[in-house]
């Protein structure tokens, strides 16, 4: 079911300060920040050979973000992204599995403009996994 | 200076349970455990199309995981290794720029057999960093 890693996540509190680390530190290509107040965040790309890294900062008052950074207040890797084929193929498949999907259980646009959906934490020993088609 | 994310490491409680998951409930590859004393753990590769996951179960009393699992008793994602050209140039100029690097400085023969060093988390945004020489 899994393909490839799409990206990974990682929470900050200052994303000026985080694309400067990537940029300027660890010489790393990375975007102009975006701005996605329909999921909550501000979002730089920190572009890599194979995959991807994802800078998020929270974006208005709701943001699916803000608890994690309440929790781990000077940032931390968020979730992990994983392309799949056939999202409901794939959603079907892990709820007769019994794993839990977040929300309404119906796939959402993410970030990218594809389906996504996002699987329990608790189901996969700690780690918060997005499921995107692509 | 990064290059390709080489893998993400999560850190599990139940290495057994885990490679389940990832095996049987996301239908990814796995490999066989494999026991690194020298390094204190236990690893499964997941392996992905473009990247792998290696998760680590704790070995020994004095494991370099363990204490992330006193914190995150469930589990979670541990750190994100890049692969870099030189370690030795990234090191020389991550330390100008104010980057530390943890433990003596000098790169350690890592989980793959190749030069690794880790970079502070504190000075990236709540990340630990591994970078490796390929």
């Amino acid at each position: 079911m899994l393909g490839r890693v799409n990206h990974v996540a990682i929470a900050v509190p200052d994303l000026g300060a985080a694309t400067a680390s990537y940029r300027d530190t660890l010489g790393a290509r990375v975007s102009e920040p975006q701005s996605l107040p329909e999921h909550g965040v501000t979002v730089v790309f920190v572009e890599l050979p194979n995959t991807k890294i994802e800078l998020l900062e929270p974006l208005g008052a709701d943001s699916p973000i803000a608890a994690f950074l309440a929790k781990n207040p000077a940032g931390g890797m968020h979730h992990i992204c994983y392309e799949v084929e056939d999202i409901l193929a794939a959603r079907d498949k892990l709820a007769s599995g019994g794993a839990r999907v977040l929300g309404s259980g119906e796939p959402k646009t993410g970030a990218h403009g594809k389906p996504v959906l996002f699987l329990h934490p608790k189901d996969f020993h700690g780690t918060l996994i997005e499921l995107e088609q692509v």
